[in-house]
């Protein structure tokens, strides 16, 4: 008798467990699931993250065609459970746009959208949209937080790209989607598509391969930041870029957002990366007059709010705890590692790589405010963040800054207590969060820190007036929430303001 | 017999030459002007430069309060003539704003705008607005162009607020409208009238200072950059600043454009070399991906183009021969300068002072992008600029980055003509520039260089074939005026696109 280790997924939503099957063998399901749409376009999504998940449901509630739509993600504890939940009625993403719900209902009405682990799904698609992960490995140096070093590893992206190649049919249309670094399509997926065609004998005259990205913003806007925006795209030859245009056009709203072709894939994957690295670079920019104004006594907000009348500067951007998310701390990490081992320069993106920098080490910088505020240390002190998602009004935890404040504070053996409204369960921690704010603040503590600007904490002067009340509490405001309420008083803070009674 | 050396002030305008005064004494000018004027509040603008000259138009236009304005400028060479012109009835200011002409013509009618160089002035003035410069001392390597110092010396501004403060009455109101460091207002403006009003035995109670930045853009809105915009103010106390908010509402169309008002001076001062700052980051950010673009062979301009269909990114720059003007080659150093001079910080703004480095950069990589283009070297080569002013249908050449990218050429030993519709008289170079496009296109040349991007330069089909047929000319388009006419050719350019016939 052999041993076998059973392999668990559990989904965070339902905490339901999932045993991961030992086969990657889902012939029948995706048979079965594409017998109730003959003569249908199948649009298989590959990975079923924050995109890929919804994208699919975009495809699924298509303008202007019908399509079968398969989610394809791997048998792994991280995703498993999402291709389980999709198939069971259960949307494996929360979020606060009611797009979703009623999209999903619809697909599950239409019996069109079906997930599965199975390559063999690439054999059955039209088109093949990518959406996984391409990650950027950070090292920091662990006091200081400054970034050291960076690797890109193409790896288990080419392997993705590979099970396409190895199952696709010989007309398809492959659309990347996800931010790669730029010269990737043309010079990693095209050829290495072609590759696994020839290796199997193939024509190479029906592949397609293009590139348009999305400017997915999880939140109340979820749906509409995929169909109701502008999108940028373009092809390795012109045939490809033909076939994503017509895609495209089946499925966002082009005529109010209408489509911006590119001349090549090289300037969408870099016009992708630039967007980022332009936010990033403007954080960056403004951690270091935050610094100032903190030594010149000047309230930073006060001072942006009004450059802000300026038309020509609206979006200059607020300083804050850090910066998070899946795209700002990695952006332009990619597009500077493309330049020196996809173009061979010899330069990298100096300024970019630097606002990386500078914006990593934020919520070091407002704890050693807040430490700062205490003689001794912060151990054993009772500490509340006000918000865990990196982004207002939004549950996403993804490379939150207030994971490293978070870590600072505990290896200074503060205890903490988390609350945010959006985030039940903090994956990356494994620690299930507070949702209810009266509840906690029943409890008291000697710091509370407003972490994220959730609109549960901005504007609220019931939270304020309760909060002043604790007389015990330091109150600390990275984010400025409260820049506008407090009449007149308080010190500045690393960041921001605090308010101390 | 004494011998007298006269000193000429000559007009560039009429060309009229002017002998400079020994004695800076106008009394009798000035007393015969007010004397027409019984009754009213004399504002005294200190500067008749690009911002002085015409924010006295703007008062001697003000919208509910009658004024008697003196301009008041230094007996210089470079500045006696433009008060001679101004009581002449040439305004000194050239720009292809119409309002100027008619808020002139309208100051002449009224005879309430008179110039001077007489500090008597500001004995009669209620309100004092500065408008002087105050100048950054950059020092380059002159091979690489790198940054290597700066300096700032506050002597002169010193002087020009003690001359205030040595003549002014009791009861006043000293506006600041330079863009000065940080804290100046407060750490040195204030103080130094004060010891004047005390050395003179004066009460101090009566003295208002505030500050209040202007956003003046010479060009087609040059009037309404003043008095159509919005205004950012502040006093060193609350008598000051309610007596700016006064003076303003009198001058300003605050029912459309509403004044913001700040705590404080140093906020006021940040705000201002903050929204300049941010530019100068903003395109110091593109020059790196434009070197990056160049790289992979993408053209940038379409790149930036498709980001700016984000309406979060509207305002992304695009790259050009350099960064030129009063304002964004220099005040990132100020707000440096002023966080460790006045401040006391350890650290340098190091993003800001590297983005001005970066962009003083521009114009030499351009020049190494064109030398790169002809073997051995430009020397003899018949080159042909078009564009003298540092920013589109301006005729401003105050640092433009043309002067560098013309230095650099006559280094070289190339022969160069110039043209520019909006420059008659390049100042800095003393160098006369030519009007007429068509005639000097008769000539011939071996490189044609698009320095600036004038209108007369954009979009224009009929230069654009005349070019083409030069087939000797090399064409250099460092702004990208014609990227998007070009029907798919021409190679990448340093900084922009080039086209070869």
């Amino acid at each position: 008798m052999e041993a076998t280790v059973k392999r668990i997924s559990r989904s965070p939503i339902t905490n339901k467990e999932y045993e991961i099957p030992s086969q990657p063998d889902d012939r029948k399901g995706i048979d079965e699931f594409l017998s109730h749409h003959p003569g249908k376009k199948v649009v298989v999504v590959q990975g079923l993250g924050f995109v890929g998940s919804v994208m699919g449901l975009v495809v699924a509630n298509a303008l202007t065609e019908e399509y079968a739509v398969i989610g394809i993600d791997l048998p792994s504890e991280a995703a498993y459970w999402k291709i389980r939940s999709i198939n069971e009625g259960v949307f494996p993403v929360l979020a606060s746009d009611p797009k979703i719900g009623l999209y999903y209902e619809n697909s599950r009405m239409k019996k069109n959208y079906y997930a599965s682990f199975d390559p063999y799904a690439y054999s059955k698609a039209d088109v093949v949209v990518v959406d996984i992960n391409l990650d950027v490995k950070k090292t920091s140096d662990p006091d200081t937080q400054d970034l050291t070093d960076y690797a890109i590893d193409l790896g288990p992206f080419k392997k993705a790209i590979e099970a396409i190649g190895m199952n696709c049919k010989e007309e398809v249309l492959v659309l990347v989607e996800t931010t790669v670094p730029p010269g990737t399509t043309d010079k990693v997926v095209a050829p290495l598509l072609k590759d696994c065609l020839q290796k199997r004998g193939m024509p190479l005259d029906g592949l397609r391969v293009g590139h348009s990205y999305e400017r997915v913003m999880p939140g109340p806007k979820y749906v509409d930041s995929i169909q109701n925006f502008y999108r940028v795209f373009a092809g390795v030859d012109e045939a490809s870029a033909d076939a994503v245009e017509k895609f495209l056009r089946t499925v966002i709203r082009t005529d109010e957002y209408p489509l911006t072709k590119l001349g090549h894939t090289n300037a969408t994957e870099m016009a992708k990366v630039l967007e980022n690295s332009f936010r990033a670079m403007n954080i960056a920019f403004m951690v270091e007059w935050s610094r100032f104004a903190e030594e010149a006594g000047v309230d930073i907000y006060e001072v942006v709010n009004a450059i802000r009348m300026r038309p020509t500067h609206k979006n200059i951007m607020l300083p804050g705890l850090g910066v998070g998310g899946y795209c700002l701390t990695k952006d332009p990490l990619l597009a500077s590692w493309a330049k020196q081992h996809l173009f061979g320069s010899e330069e990298a993106l100096v300024q970019s790589e630097k606002g990386v920098d500078i914006n990593d080490k934020m919520p070091r910088y407002a704890f050693e405010f807040l430490r700062s505020q205490f003689p001794g240390s912060l151990k054993g002190k009772k500490i509340l963040l006000l918000g865990v998602s990196y982004l207002n009004d939004v549950g996403d935890t993804r490379y939150t800054p207030v994971e490293v404040f978070y870590n600072w504070l505990e290896k200074e053996g503060a205890e903490i207590s988390l609350h945010d409204p959006h985030v039940l369960y903090w994956e990356e921690k494994d620690i299930w969060v507070n949702q209810d704010l009266d509840k906690i603040l029943e409890n008291e503590f000697d710091v509370i820190v407003v972490t994220t600007g959730h609109k549960e904490y901005r504007n609220n002067s019931a939270l304020i007036e309760k909060l002043n009340s604790k007389k015990a509490a330091f109150l600390y405001d990275t984010i400025g929430v409260w820049s506008n309420e407090e009449p007149g008083g308080g010190d500045q803070g690393a960041l921001s303001k605090v308010y101390r009674d």
